[in-house]
């Protein structure tokens, strides 16, 4: 079981401190509206998701791009359970470096 | 006077219903750094402020196409005194259309 569980943790993507990212960098990752509806979706959602739980109208490469630029945007974490990669939205991170943004997208999801 | 008058109202140019304008569109328009820039000091700004006055790290024309877009993209008002072609933020059809957006944006104009 330990090693299961080191193999795990070597498995942890690098993450950026979200301090570090500029509004330019976010705002190239919320462009895309398939980003954007993963943002949305964790967002309502009231506990990590796996990639496969999101609806997305994307193929399954494509979906793990897109995850891959929010994760570098800072935007979300990335995590392993068990085969599983989970997602968490960095959200008191993000609102803290970026007031306002995420609740103007989830808006956009009020408004859709 | 009156005929000058009238040749004013012929070139202000069309302005969409901001309610009609997705998201996506704004922040098509918000993506560019110099775009974001015009917001910006537009939000700052006691009162609207003719293109010249906004300095900008591009050519005239470059200039122009960016007030363009941001027009098409229900951001900003333009319209004509004189020869000047003045410049209003539309804060609060934006506010209201998209809550917490502009206060994102303006969040970065005192980062940086």
């Amino acid at each position: 079981m330990a090693t299961v569980k080191q193999a795990g943790r070597e498995r942890v993507p690098p993450h950026p401190d979200v301090r570090t990212i500029s509004l330019q960098q976010v705002l190239e990752a919320l462009v895309d509206p398939v980003r954007r509806l993963i943002v949305s979706e964790l967002y309502a959602a009231p506990e990590d998701l796996s990639c496969g739980t999101i609806d997305l109208p994307v193929s399954k490469s494509t979906a793990t791009h897109h995850f891959h630029v929010l994760r570098e945007a800072g935007l979300i974490r990335q995590y392993y359970v068990g085969t599983s990669r989970m997602n968490a939205l960095r959200r008191d991170e993000v609102d803290e470096a970026f007031p306002g943004l995420l609740s103007a997208l989830v808006a956009e999801r009020d408004r859709a």
